[in-house]
């Protein structure tokens, strides 16, 4: 067990840079903050460089941290370190895990340029309960390992596999495999209820103000809309992406 | 057409307040800001009481603004008075519009204590889209013309009526009517699937982290849940809203 008092102490810098994304792509790890995501990391395969508790905080008995890495901060330096308003005294360094290729997955999740952290989070999280058995992320998504994001998935991060992968490659394996690709679009595309309840399947939820890109929508099998029944424009991108997955499974 | 450029103008206090619940409370006035949401507005049969346009901006030619008092202001005074990071240069105040009473409603979304904003705001926007005829708030929840809220709900704010009311008298209304209200919850709940498309229905969700309270669990007609499928304990409550919203209608 380490402790750090002062917070001249060049780890707190080192922590605190893992709040951008070129440090977390550089060590390849990432900073969880919280009982309850730190837990999860526990219960997970996910490897634990360190545990950084603070001086003011138990740690639950139930915890198996005998084999880990850990520092007692002050709570100057919790909150320091903490990208969060009130720190709740308990954060983690995990290591990014990574799964190069998303070829045995068959009930995927497909990630087209989600810019906001909340909602890339929430579509982790919905496709989790949901029983996805992956997400994959293509380019232009914000990054999986960004705190809010992290902190949106409740914990799902560490339940699924992330896949980091050029969405044409994906679209074409699956399709060699005959699996079923839905886009959402509201051009030419069906009402989402026509679409059958399947097996396998895999749908593609787009950026917030673009959409799926139209490259990909025409790689499609079919496209599916959700139908607007009011005055607002379109949903929110969790929110569709909740309404599709609790159909199409 | 009145213009401000020194920001010690008394105003700009004035209009900085706005983001605090007490002085919306007080003045009956909301702030919205960005195209988006100001031409929405200007659909919409909200009261304008204000417009304020950045000197550097353009507004467009189809907004129709010749009744409306506004005012012009540096782009230093823009961004005091807005609570976004980069403000697009138009903002309004609106007069909060009350429906004191939601008797009148058949297919009806009713809110208790959800506080983060976000939630609320796409909770809104998903109403809309699903072609609710209200939104009702009962206690406890964030209030709704807080700007994270108004801007969650994309300007749906501005296309239902947003009825703040004791749930209990909503509830026991409804069941009068013979509306069937349906709460959300994990325990002593069926499968949403079980429940039946029908033209009239009430759906209650709750709070982020306690769900619905009991004692509103216990006067619906029924209680539905989601399965979940994966590891995760739960869903996001504005994609639970979104799934049952849309199972339902």
């Amino acid at each position: 067990m380490k402790r750090i008092e002062s917070n001249k102490n060049p780890q707190i810098k080192q922590w605190k840079k893992l709040h951008t994304k070129k440090e977390r792509d550089k060590t390849g790890t990432f900073m969880i903050e919280g009982f309850h995501l730190v837990e999860e990391a526990l219960k997970s395969d996910v490897i634990i460089r360190e545990l950084i508790i603070c001086e003011a905080v138990d740690i639950p008995s139930s915890w198996n941290v005998d084999n880990l890495s850990f520092t007692i901060v002050t709570e100057k330096i919790m909150q320091e370190i903490s990208d969060t308003d009130t720190s709740q005294g308990v954060a983690a360094i995990c290591e990014q895990y990574s799964v190069k290729e998303g070829g045995q997955f068959t009930r995927l999740l497909l990630v087209d340029a989600v810019q906001d952290p909340g909602n890339l989070g929430t579509m982790i999280r919905t496709a989790d309960a949901a029983g996805m058995d992956a997400v994959i992320i293509g380019e232009g998504s914000v990054d999986v390992y960004n705190s809010k994001v992290v902190r949106s998935t409740q914990g799902s991060i560490f339940h699924l596999p992330i896949v980091k992968e050029n969405l044409h490659e994906t679209i074409d394996r699956l399709k060699q495999k005959g699996i079923k690709v839905y886009g959402t679009s509201l051009k030419n595309a069906v009402d989402y209820k026509q679409a059958p309840v399947e097996d396998s399947f895999a749908l593609i939820v787009g950026n917030e103000g673009n959409g799926v890109q139209a490259e990909i929508l025409e790689k499609t099998d079919q496209n599916l809309y959700i139908p607007i029944y009011g005055k607002s424009e379109s949903l929110n991108v969790a929110v569709a992406a909740g309404i599709l997955l609790y159909h199409l499974r």
